[in-house]
């Protein structure tokens, strides 16, 4: 089965620096599957990456290695680990980007990368995701023994992750993601929304917006229609039919959502 | 011959939705070569995509799986549907997306998708791309017969595709699309210019600015010159030699082009 | 081993021209890996591709074949060149793309591409990337020599690349590229670093700015210091702490760097 290595950075599209690294990965490993999962993370967004590393990383084949570098504390103190979550694996610096994935289940494995044999040979303080994490992911795409890397770690730095409360007659949470469309992506989820009704007595509240029940998908309404659904990732989300309801309604990440019944 | 899929969609550049596409192709056919032919198409500008597949999938080699994505309808009535042109393969909603090849040359075989057992196990309504159109491409890919995937289905969702009219000493037509530099690339086809005089005697309008002659390449002229040419997909193309004609002249898509001489 | 092409374009993020050239090489070698170095070249902006040309292709495997297409000239009377520069392999426009690598080392081999045998059939005199080098680079990595390409070429078409000057107490260069985080990346190399003192009597001069001392990465001063450290390509970079330099300094490529002690 064919190795595959995503990246995930804060670098922008169309970065030389992803160029880099990719170089760097297909040199310790030609015949590579390079799967770019984003570089449009806003710069030192780790709140943002993480998310993405959540949301994303499960669909891909069992034993994907999953490299992320959104490191404003390259070159510092800052670990740099190798992490096992399920059936995937991430390298990534130890400041909060697989919180997210840990906020929904602890890595099985932590290891800190401190075995230089396995890195370039020559570190640059500015840049450890070519440097070391690239060689790294390389050489574990080949076989290497993640046990190899370093000794092992009891426990990752976390963000901390707003959960939504579901309290009698009402749930509070908060937009935690942006999409593409402007869909206002929140942190209530599917479980916590079982139960809950889904016609007219439901009033969902967003800011001072505000939206009744909860539709299917988006072309169960007019366009131009504010209206609530389950999103793809199992997540309650806002939009406006055929628009983006971060720019129409000005709102974003952290907004308040309410929904009573 | 490794397969190869294409994807085509208005996610966004750096979208994590189209990560999750390739993670599950990936995970059906991990050999898989998977390649981005745009995500930068304008949200729900299913005419927009629906030229960029007419012009680009005919370079791809033959039974190469092309998947696109340009879906306001998601969840909706409008059906899904597999389409043969030629020796390529398309995997799209049926909402006009792939019309634009349908209007130079009708499909071999249309079917509709209504077999779920080649589809994610849980389809979420907002997302048939990854849980629909994915899966059955990572399917089609290691060989499955496209017949299994439903019914055939005997014509597509057109939408109305402006021709150029060739006239006596005159040729009538219209801008369809502009390119990354500001080119702006007309229906009017090389078929349409045959016999049409080349130097002087030819004025070429577009909206109200006016060029003479066709030219070979851009750099043909000096910097700054309007000029008209017949472009690399093989239609009349009006440039400005090192800039954008597109901000220039304040012209997109829709403007009209007249020849005459 | 798997052959890799590398595409560095000013057809913009998601241009459908880059992925009419993915389709040309991988109906002519469908097992090919291809990675984008960039398409995010400023239009026609041969100089910036020059330098990503010559800062990335090093980290490729040995043999990568490296496309490049930044061709204002595109079908005028400038060349179409193979070159090789130690392991790794060029195809461009002899326009200056490759003249940042042969300012630090010539290549060892230069073909003039007139032999149309490789090429398409049919030419367009506006897009030669798609037409000439793209089927080239196919065959070349299914092992074509590509001495059959044409006749040996004794030069390189040179851009005049400003060197940094180190004088007795004294450095002057300039900012030579910006990365995306707003990082400004100067042409004064470690080499000509040697010596230096890092320390308070170090005084680094921008434009008007000053910074004194150079650091090991940016972290190592707090959130927005302005500070001088040796970057990830080994030269003088000058950043704001967890801030775009170039934003809040409104300084960019061509901006004088003095280094004093």
């Amino acid at each position: 089965m064919p190795a595959v290595v995503t990246l995930t950075t804060d670098f922008g599209v169309g970065s030389p620096y992803v160029a880099a690294m990719k170089g760097v990965l297909l040199a310790a490993h030609p015949a590579l599957s390079i799967v770019d999962i984003t570089h449009a993370i806003e710069p030192q967004n780790v709140r943002q990456a993480a998310q993405v590393l959540a949301d994303v990383s499960r669909f891909f084949p069992a034993h994907t290695i999953h490299l992320a570098v959104v490191d404003p504390g390259v070159g510092t103190a800052r670990g740099l680990i190798y992490a096992r979550f399920g059936v995937q694996q991430f390298l990534a610096p130890d400041n909060g980007l697989l919180s997210r994935l840990a906020a929904e289940a602890p890595p099985s494995t932590i290891i800190r990368l401190t075995e230089p044999q396995y890195w370039a040979e020559r570190v640059a303080p500015t840049f450890h995701g070519r440097d070391i994490l690239a060689p790294v992911a390389g050489r574990l795409s080949l076989g290497l023994d993640p046990e190899l890397l370093g000794p092992r770690q009891l426990s990752l730095q976390m963000l901390d992750w707003p959960e939504a409360q579901r309290m009698a007659g009402k749930i509070e949470g908060e937009i935690v993601a942006v999409d593409s469309f402007g869909n206002l992506i929140s942190n209530i989820t599917e479980a916590q929304l079982r139960g809950v009704p889904t016609g007219e007595e439901l009033q969902v509240l967003c800011d001072e917006h505000e939206t009744r029940g909860l539709f299917r998908t988006y072309g169960d309404q007019p366009p131009q229609t504010f209206l609530a659904l389950v999103g793809s990732n199992g997540c309650l989300e806002l939009a406006i039919v055929n628009e983006s309801a971060a720019l129409m309604l000005g709102l974003g990440v952290g907004a308040k959502v309410t929904l009573k019944w």
